[in-house]
Order: C-alpha cells, then structure tokens, then sequence
C-alpha cells in the first residue's frame, strides 16, 4: 500500500479519537500560558508515543514571554490542571506558565528536520448557553468560567497529536526527523517569540503551520500560499501623574488623563510610510478617577502594524518616542509593556507550491485557493522569519471549515469534519518532505 | 425664662435622641435619589410633630432632577426602605427618587418666612471596618454595600429633626412661619435644582444651611459668612462610534475613543475668563474595548466651574459646543447629560452678620471666624441664589466638628458634641428671625 | 521610405527649431493660467499647420479651473504677452486664463481618434543666476520675476509643435484623427479637470502623454508602463475668528489659530486605508498675528491622496469634515477652497505594452524599462480616466533626460537630446495608431 | 514762594521746550534697543544740567537684555542717529543696542534717593497720512519707516527731561539724591530686566513712574494706586525638522508643522491657578512650506501672565516642559528664545497714598481716581519689585490725556495738555519725596 493511502486508513481510523480530544480541551479551555490540563496531556501521549519531550525551561526563554498573567493566576490555573486529572509531573515542569512543548523523533541520521506548530490556548470569551450552540447541547461546552475555545485551537491540537502518532506509526518509511511545537499564548501573539528565542527551530529546514477556518469557512476548501502576515506589536502603557482637587487647586495636579489623551490623538497621526500598510490603534483608554479630580492614572492599550518587519519597527519606535513625549508634556511617568508582537511575512513560494501540489493530488479538497492575502497577524510569522533567515523554508495553510460563527465569537464551533482533512494534508506534506519529495 | 435658655434646655435634653438618630441614619445610609427610608422617617416625624409635609411630586420637579440612578436602582432602595421599617405611604409617594420633603409651620399669618435646608444622602463610598473606626467599632457602621455617611449628612438631618422638634415646641412664641427642607442628593450637586424649580422657597425671606465640618474641622469654631461658592456644572458624555477590525478595515470604523481623547484636550484649553476663576475637569475617560478594535465607545464625565454662575455658562456653553465638534470631527454621535450643578454666590452679607452676632452672643462657640471663603461647591448655593434674586437673605454656616478623617474618606467620623452646637445656632438664628430680630 | 524613416528624417530636420523653441518658452515662462503668450504662439502655429484650434470658452470649463490667480494678475499677465508679441486675438479668446487648446486634425472619415497632451506651463521658482547654469550661461533664462521652467513644460510644449508638425506632413498616409491638447496649470494639478469637463477627451480613443525626466534622469531610457498615479486633492481652508487682548479679555476672542492647529493635528490622524496608500499633508500653517491677541485668522494648506480615486475621495471626505468640525471647535467660520486635484490610475496595459514594443523596435532607446511606479500625482491622470471610462486606452511615458538639478530646483536644466527622443515616440506611437497598427 | 508753586511756574515756562521736544522725539522715532539719537540727545542734555550720566554697558547688563535686534538692525539704526545729527560720543557707547540711560544728581549726603524712569522707544507701527491726523497735519509725523511713537513715549521722554531741568534747578532746596532712568524697549517688555539686573535701582528707595492715557483717557483725570500688574514672559519658540515629498516618502519627513500645532493645543490646556489669574496665548503660528512637502520648519510666538510673578514662573515652567514635549513628540528640535517679560505686582501702598494725596492737593486734577486695577504688563513693573524686595517703595501712576485713537494704532495721538499736568505731578511728588515729607 502506497504511503499516502495508508495515512488516509490511519486518519480514518482515527476519527474518533480526534473528535473525542478536541471535545475535551474544548470543555478545558486554558488561556494564554495556562494551558498546563492541555500541554501537560500533549507531553505524556508524544512521550508514550516514543518521542523526545522538551517542556517548561527547556522549551520556552521566559525572558521572551509576553502579556504573562500574574503569579496568583498562573498558580490557580496550574492547581486547576491537577485537580482535572493533569500529569503532576509536567505541570510542575511548566511553572511560571512556560507550556510550550518541543517533541522530537528522529528517523534517520541524515535528512531534513521538518517543523510542525500547533497552538493551544483559548480565548478570553465566556461560551454562549443557547440550546442551538452544539458545544453546548452536546455538553462539551467550556467548565471554565470567561475562558472558551473560540477560535478552533482545540482542534489544532487534537490535530497535532494524530499527526504526531501517524508520523509514530510509519516511522519506518521516514528519513530525517520531526519537531512539533505545541505553542502556547497564540491570542494576543504573545507566545511564538519565546520559543523563537529559544532556539527551538534554529535547526528547522521546512515549518509548517496551518489554521481551520479563519478566510476559508467552508470545509474542503484550503489555501497553500498565505501571504501578508502584518506584523504586528502590542504595548500597555500606563501613565501615573498626581491628583488634585479640580477646583481648589488643579495645578497641583500632574494630569495623566490628558497625558494618555494626548498620547492616542498624536499615536494616529504617526505617518503613513511608503512602502506599504501601516497600522496604528489605541484600542482602549482608561483613565482618571472623580469628576472632579485631576486624573492621575491612564491606561492606553495600542497595536502597531506593519506590510513588513520593518515598516512595523518604524510604527514601533514613533510610537514609543511619543508615548514619553506625552508623558513629559504632562510631566506625567509612563511605564511601556510589551504584551505581544508577530512578525511579518509571508510563505516561502517553492514550499507553498510545494503544498499546493499535494493538496490537490490528495483529491479530498473541492476547493484549492492559490494565493491568500492574509492581512492580519499570527504569530507563527515569528517560526517563519526565523526560519527563512536561516535559509529554509515555511509555509502555513488555511484549512477550510464551516463555522457556527466568526473566530472570538461565544457561539463559535467548526465543522468537526474539518480536523480530518487538516490531519490528512499535514501528514501528508510531512511525510512528503521527509521522504525526500523536495 | 428667656428664649434662647429655654433653647439652651431644649437642645440638651434632645442629646440622646439626636445621636441616635444620627447613628440609625449613619448605619442605613441611602445615596442620592433613594433616601427611601431617612425621608419616609422624616416625614412621619415632622408630620406628627404638626408640620404640613409634601413629598413626591410636590416637592420635587421631575424634568430638573439630576444625576438620577436607574429604575432598578430606585425601586430596589424602594424595597430596601420598606423592608427595614419605612411607612409604606411616605415611600409610595417618594416613587421615582423624588424623596424631597418640604414641612411649613405656621405661626402667625404675618412675619416672615423662614427656610432651613439640610441634606440626607450618603455618599458612594464602602465604610472601613477597622476596629479604630468607631461606626464600626460601635456597631453603628453601615450595613449597605458600598454606601456610608461619610460627609456628615447624617448629623444634619438629625440635626434638622431637633430644630424642628424645637421650633414645634415654642411655636406659641413666633411669628410668621418656618419651612423645613430636606434636599435628597447634595452629593454630585444634584438634588437641590429639583425643588429650587418646584418653587419650593419662592415664599421663602430668609434662607438658612449649614455643614459640620469642612473648613472648620474643630468642634466649638463656627463660620458665619461663606463666600466664593463656585458655580458648577457635572456633565457625562457618551460617544458612540462603529467598531472595526483596526488591522483589517480601520477605515470603517468611526473613532469614538479618539473623539473623547480630542473633546479632553479641547475642553482643558477653554480660554481663561477675566472676570474671575474658570475651572475644567474631565475627571474621566473610558473608551474602546480591544486593543485591535477601533474603539466604538467613550464616556467622558466632566465638569465645568466658575466664580460667578456667569462665568460657569461661559464654561458650560463652550463646554457643550467642543463635545459636538469632536464628535463632529470623527463621524461619531454624542449624548451629553448633566448630571449635576451648583450656583454661585456668597452668604447675604446683613444675614451673615446678624448670624455672626447671634453665634457671638451664644458664648458657646470658641472661635466665631470672620469671612470663609469656600472655593468648592455646594447645591445650598440654588436656594440661596433664588431667595436672593426674590430680595431675601440667605446664608450659610461652617459648624465646626472635630473629625477621624477628612470628608468622603471610608474613615470619616465626627465628633457628635458638634450636633449640638449645630441644634443650638440654628435653633436661635431661627427664632431670632421668627421673633423679629431682624 | 518607411513611414518610421521619415520620421527619423523629419524629426531630425525640426532640431534647431524645437531647441530655440523651448528655449523661447524657457525664457519667457508663465505660470499657471497664465499662458497666453506661450498658447497663443501654438495656437497661431496649429492653425497654420492646418489644423481646427479651439480655445477660452470653447476649450475650457469656467467652473472647473481650480487655483486661478486673482483678476489682476491675469489682466497683467495676459497684457505682458501682448507686449511680448503674442497674437492679440488668440490672447483676447484666452481672458480669465482660459488658455488651454484643443486642435483637431481629420485625417479619414473613420478610423480611431488619437489624443495627445502636453502641458505648457511653468513654476513660482526664482531661476538661479549663476555662470554655471546653462539657461543663464547662454542668455536663455527667464526674463519673468518668479516665474521658471523648472519641470520642463517648455521641452513638452516645443515637443507637442514638433509632432503636430510631422503628422500635418505626412496626412495623407494616416486615417483616423489626431485631437492635441495643450494643457495649461498642470503645476498644482489645476488645469487638466477644466478640459476633461469641457469634454475634450469625449471622443478620444488612445490617449498619449509623457513626461521629460523625472524618474528617468537618463538620456535614452524610456518608461512605458507608468502605474500608481495617486489621486489627489488640494485644498486652502480660511480659518475666521475674532480678535482679542490676550491679556485682558481672553474670553471675548474666538481662537482661529488653535481651530487650525487642531485641525492639523485631526487631519494627520485620519485612518489608513485597507485598500491601499492614502496620504494627507497640512504643507503649510500660517495664523495669528501678535503675540498678545488672540489668532484671529488662520490658513491651512493640504493635499490628500490616494492609490485610487476612491481612495482619495474617502481622504477628502473626512478632511472636509474635520475643517468644519475643527471651526465648531473654537467656534470660528472656515472657508474652504478646492485648489487642485488629480486622479488615481494607471496606464492600459495594452496600450503600455504597445508602446514599449514601438520603443524597443525604434532601436533608439538604450534602455526601455517595464512597470514603472509613479508614487506621485500628475493631473494627465484626469485625461487617462475620463478615456478609460469611456471604453479607450490611455497611456503615459516617462521619456528619460538628464538633468542639471531635480524638478521644481531653480537649477533645473534638462539634456536638450532628449527633445528628439521625445519627438521620435510620441509621433512614432501616435502614428502606429492612426495607421490601424492595434 | 512756596516750592510748589515755584514748579508751578517752572512747568509753564517749559511748555514750548517739552511739546517741541515731544514731536521731535515723535518725528524721529526709534523702536527697542535702537533709541540711538533719542537717548543721545537725553545723555547729552542731562549732561550739561549737571546729572552724573552713566550709559552702555554702565548702565544695561548685556546678558540680560531681551527680544535685541539683529546686529544689521542696529548698526542700521546707529548710522540714521548719526545723519540725524546725534553726538557720536553718546552713540559709540551705546553700540549693540545698550541705549538705557541712569542719570544721578546727589544733593545731599543723607537722604533718601528717589527714583523716576521714563520709557524712550517707538512701535513698529507705520504711521497715518491722513489730512485729521495732527502729527502729520502739523508736519512732526514719523520719518521713519515701520516706526511711529503711538504709545506716548515721546511724551515720556520730554516729560523726563523737564523733570530732570527743575530738578536741577531746585537742586539748594532738595536732600537726597534723584536717579532718573530713561529705558529703551519697553514695548515688548524687553529692557527693563537688563536695567534692574545691572543693579542700577539698588539703591533707589523711593521709585516713581507714570504712563499717560491707558485707562485714564482724558487729560485731568489721575490714578496714583495703580494695582494688578501681570507678571509675563514672551517666547518664540523656533521648531526645525526635516522636509521630505509628502506623497513619496512622508514617513521620511519630521514634522515640525504638526509639533507646533501639538504645542499650541496643549500650551492652551496648561492648568488654571488656585492663586489667580493666568493667562496663555499663542499669538502666532507659521509654520511649512510647500502643501506637498512635510513641514520642517516652524514658529510659534507665545506669552505666559499671572496675577503674580510666582504665577507667571508657573506657566512659564510648563509652557517651557510643553514646548519641549512637543518636540520631542515629532522628533524635531526646538530652539526657545526669552523675547520679554515683566513683573507682576502693585504700587506700595503708602507711597500711591501719599501720590494721591499730593494730586489733589495740587489742585489741578478734575479727577483723582482711586485704585486701577491694570490688568495689563508693563515692564517697570521690574523697577518695582526690585525696589520693592529691597524695602523700598515704589509707584506708578496713569496720567489723564486725551486720545485721538487707542495706543498702537497709526492714528494714535494725545492731547499735550496732559504732558504739563505730568511734568507737575512728578516733579511735585519727587520734590516732596526730596525734602522729606515722607
């Protein structure tokens, strides 16, 4: 039996248990850096299944984490995982949030090291309760309050953990080696950087990735080629000034409210540049406190953006030069975070073609897109970059799948139909390149 | 026996009941427009003790209340007050939050007509349950969640419910008549324009208020001239705008943030007025929600002041045109509601002095200071203004009481020997007028 | 001989007469709507040459001139071209700057219509007077205060006279018809929409331009495929408030200045555009008058542009709305005044591509260029729609020169060889068209 | 005969030498710093009455002179004093603009020293030349281009000179010592800083000055307590970034344009002041160049004032944090130059006592005003403070005239009665002062 056919079998046979796991991280949803139930599970069934498992330090450079939540919540979330049944083991391994997990089999000596990257974590959405919310009605719908899986991660993962035991399975007709990354902190694309910056696809030669849904909402569709990742970074500034009463003395007041006003008017106004789409958006300002008292703190979230790296890096620096600008004309302290940040780019051409190719021999897609603008940000652009500059090549897919409703909706759900053709084309491309087709 | 001595007695043998009161209103305290219970109380008492009462509807003028909770709200202080032993008549009456209550007694049907006004809200603070904290230590603190007493109203209807008892009780000896106001929601300057418009003390020849504490935060000092009440206005703005995905489509998005952030910086630089102090606030921005969502909401609270009421109708109209033309200036609507306002204006300098001379001559008072120059705001300042614009006096006192906290602090408590002070000066300055002193 | 040969031949024997011609224009330049001199010298030539001239009225749409100067400028300009020896009945036709020309050959009864435009008028630049600056080396420089050639108009306009020249001789073999379009106020982008208006173009069916230099600083290079026309739109806003002692009675003024700084700061935050590049420039901010009144007039320069007409439209939109809102803001009037604008595009590429192959076949290019990226404004565009609209073609070439010193510097000179390629394309292209070659 | 009446006397007989003075000083005016031939002709004058005159660097500390011509404006100016008939001697000690004159004459050993100053410089106000316009009727109107007296310093200047030729006069009868200061650049409250901080009023106890008209514009009309002087600075503030073509490379340019609208918008929020009045105002604002050029160049002219000088400073501390702010937001530089500025502050109230006093003794006066409140600045306001600091006291008085049109306007001119009644009252107050009546 040709290769292809028998991961058609071994994708069939299944189903199953690929519906069955989704249904369970989607009744477990764990968001950004607490995915501890989901990761520690994907560690325990790679590590049975034979391959080498990285977690916690090994995996993830917590100097390069970002929007990190806080102590007391990373601690509750980890004790929750325990309580669901999470390996004590792993979880332990993952303190301070670093979930992200590095697993390798190699297959021969010699041979291209092939990377897959599947995300994990949820959203900050609460799941809609309506009789018509299948999740809901079939009763996997979220246990955990203000945390869902709208955005279909729970599938990416499931489908992760097929491809990793079919690669398993037929390792024997397989050169080179695998590494699936199981990345944390998607949202907010706050986790790639960290993995990225460890080093874990510094020996990468061809990455892979791959969303459900998102601009293909029909199952059987897919596009191979995914260009015009904005890349993208996400700040916190607050601002802390001093307050005054507003009628018997405002000059004592230091006016932060104004200062992060200032700030959001003069962000929107950062130039345009020539070379392409830039993105500017303060999309929240909290400030001040009483009617009547100079308002001493302010809180602006913003996102810059960029066509490539680099526009994004000139939106970065102007807006950071004038976050202190605003600050001293209110003679005000602003104190910048980083939350998040993606970079730009788009498929490596031959590699997409490459997919391209398979997909539509594969003969299950209806539907093969050529190229697909993306215009948005994802942080797997940051394997991608780095992956690029080291002379391979990466290329992300956009899986088609029906959908409920849009991504981030609380009556989000995806035609489950969906995770077998992703699990069909991701194993087969895999295996393709490490069977030397390229 | 003299008058006055015969006070002197009165007010002493009321010291029990005064601090009681003072303490049951103190551990029920209600916010502005669902003073419920304290009026229904109120009522009943100036009621039994022969005074002509209206409430509701005649009292207070629906179409000028400000700054009004929600039905909710109101209806479930409704509750609240009947449940902890309000007389179901009083509150049905008060339906609405119009909880104002205005009591004559008519002594003669010539002489004049004197007006006493004291405020009955709480403020929205949590009371501190620290064992220093006597309310609390005492068991008197408040039993509402995040509602206290912690600006002395309390004391002053206590207060108002003794010089009434009194004035009842010498009522053979007078002339003319008294009117007893007891305003709901000083607290945001709310309440007092709703019964000012009703025409509550259009009859009214001499207008008198007091405060405990304040500027005079020592029992035994009084202040009997008050000057410089800052003219004010509280409004709310509320921008709606259309939300957009700020990477994706930010052209379609209508900036309500950025509406709210060029109205703050407006607002601020209103030209400085040259007949006298102009104050702007805006004490307040909230707008957007995502970071990558052009944001679609704003609410900006602000207020507006002035020397004179002149001044502060300069403020507010330049106020009101600014927030349309930011809304203008980014496509997005604007609701604006006042929420508040305070006159401005001084004590009526005869009236203050023949106050002064009545507190001089007491011999009570430690320390009887000259001018006070008040600097904030105070909605007495409306019923002053119209009894003044009719040719009468009005004026108000500084009581001095020792304080645990400054005013609107979760601390604040006064000393209780003060409420006496503030029975006996009202008492006399009252009668003193009743009898023809003036 | 080859009609191409004759060409050759014809362009070569016109040498000396299109140099002293532009050098003619060169020395008596005139700026925008101001051409009566130059127009009135093509018009008498055209006509001579046979062909139907029309002018003023009959060439020009009154109500669609943008940034015409005042009355008396023209009046004195159009008495300077008298004295300077322009034909006094064509100038007379030309009063109120209508000094654009169409000229109409018929060459069959069928056959296409073939348009070609050249523009004709000059900068608000002061020509340098230096020994090195051949203009004024060899006695050729402008002999009008503030007034230059400094784009090149003078080698396009002597250019256009060269090729009405040539087609005029070689009539009998051509078919068809040839409408040439001289074009006046292209500096500013003023002057093209008052012809397309006029419906000069109607009827056109391959429309030509082309442009001496500017990113083709070679002698011998060609660009034939010009893309990414911005649109754009010009616009003064007058800013009116009322004067006041800023000292004194600040209240009573009405602050223009601050209305336009607001203004300039909102216009800057207007958002990107997904679709595209947008642009927005306040180039030019000038209010107030002494530092002790307040600014009681103020005016603003601005342009806006867009990669499309669509685009820019959006940008004019919201700048026109927040010039308004900006004057609510302080309360002041603003008067608003379109000055110029172009619109988006880009060459046909058919017709692009015909071009490039009659470049490349004359064998008189060193280097003829494929796309190149015009990232500027040009109001040729306006011609180019207004045929493509109607179902034509239009194309626009960059015909490369070398240069002294770039566009718009009072150093500008241009290679005078690059005339002759210029002659040789553009009555080469046209004549391919008029004898059927597409 | 009583001193008095003696000065009575002299003044009239002085009548013809002051008015000829007058429309001397008023036919050849001279602006700040520049006063050449004026101040020649003061030196020389009090020279030969015998005061000890000191001028130049003698009298005006360089470093602390504001708002100085350019080196070519004074030699310009230099020149003219000198074709104009000055004593070179003077007008080489002048040079740079060092135009203040001290002029001392002791008369005895003890005594107090009295102080009076009077201002010499004219307007950049071009003149009237219509037939109702007396100065230019009676053939004395300015000679100078762009330069008028239209503030009555010319009236001051002759005013000095009497005084000081009485002085002289009287000198056997008089104790103390006299110290007239003739200041130059008043306007623009430029000169008096470098005056003060050269020490010249260090020891001066008694300290005079006086303007005529202002508030007082009828001759025989006097006000001796003159309160309400606000405090100010004057600032251009100078913004350089970097052009760049607004349609191909925005994001290459660095926006001063937009830095400066930035400036003035928050420049105009700066916070009111508890304490008093304040003021802002920028008056001017040019700024950029070409529409389609990114703005590189920018200037923005502003004043700061406060009902006191510690007020001032506080709007000047922000005003100088704003401006750099700004700068900083647009990433340009600023260069801020101190223009002018003043003290705030009241006449002594003893000594305006004692001036009130002798005005009505003197008889002459319909009218003595009380107190007048200025509400404006004047830089003797400079003198003051200093002779205030020093537990000196010090006063200034606005003398009645009639007007023929406001000060500053090229109608401007007063009626010269008013210049006797001044000469009166000073040289009475002065003498007064001289023989110890305080």
């Amino acid at each position: 039996m040709e290769i292809k056919q028998k991961i058609a079998v071994l994708v069939d046979g299944m189903r199953n248990k690929i519906v069955e796991r989704r249904r369970d991280f989607h009744q477990h949803p764990e968001t950004g850096w607490t995915e501890f139930r989901t990761a520690a599970f994907v560690a325990e069934t790679l590590s049975v299944l034979g391959y080498d498992v990285k977690t916690g330090t090994d995996a993830v450079k917590e100097s390069a984490m970002m929007g990190v939540p806080t102590a007391e919540i990373l601690k509750a979330a980890q004790e929750r995982a325990l309580t669901e049944g999470a390996v004590r083991g792993w979880v332990e391994k993952m303190t301070g949030g670093r979930t992200g997990i590095v697993a390798v089999m190699r297959f021969s000596d010699t041979g291209p090291m092939v990377g897959l990257r599947f995300d994990m974590d949820a959203n900050d959405v609460s799941e809609c309760h309506e009789a018509t919310h299948r999740p809901y009605k079939d009763g996997f719908s979220s246990e955990h309050a203000n945390a869902m899986h709208a955005c279909g991660h729970d599938g990416h993962t499931a489908v992760g953990l097929a491809v990793a035991e079919i690669l398993a399975e037929l390792k024997d007709e397989l050169h080179g080696s695998v590494k699936l990354i199981f990345q944390p902190a998607e949202e907010g694309v706050r986790g790639a950087r960290a993995m990225v910056e460890n080093g874990d696809v510094d020996d990468v030669d061809y990455m892979l990735g791959a969303h459900l849904g998102f601009k293909m909402q029909k199952t059987g569709r897919i596009a191979c080629n995914v260009t015009g990742f904005l890349a993208t970074s996400k700040y916190d500034a607050y601002f802390t000034g001093v307050p005054a009463h507003a009628g018997a003395a405002p000059e004592k007041g230091r006016n932060a409210l104004l200062a992060a006003a200032c700030a959001a008017l003069n962000l929107h106004a950062i130039s345009r540049h020539s070379a392409g789409a830039s993105r500017i958006n303060v999309g929240r300002l909290d400030a001040g406190s009483g009617r009547n008292v100079i308002g001493d703190k302010a809180l602006l979230r913003l996102e810059t953006r960029g066509a490539t790296s680099k526009i994004n890096v000139y939106m970065e620096e102007e807006a950071l030069r004038i976050l202190k600008a605003a600050a001293l004309m209110y003679d005000v302290e602003v104190d910048i975070k980083k939350t998040g940040g993606a970079a730009g780019g788009s498929n490596s051409p031959e590699l997409a073609q490459y997919l391209q190719d398979e997909a539509e021999s594969l003969g299950i897609f209806d539907e093969v897109i050529g190229t697909c603008d993306f215009g948005a940000s994802e942080d797997f652009s940051y394997f991608m970059e780095r992956v690029q500059q080291n002379g391979g090549e990466a290329a992300y897919m956009m899986i088609g799948a029906g959908l409920a409703a849009g991504h981030h909706d609380s009556h989000f759900d995806f035609d489950e139909e969906a995770l077998l053709y992703a699990a069909r084309i991701l194993t087969v491309s895999a295996v393709g390149l490490l069977v030397g087709k390229r």
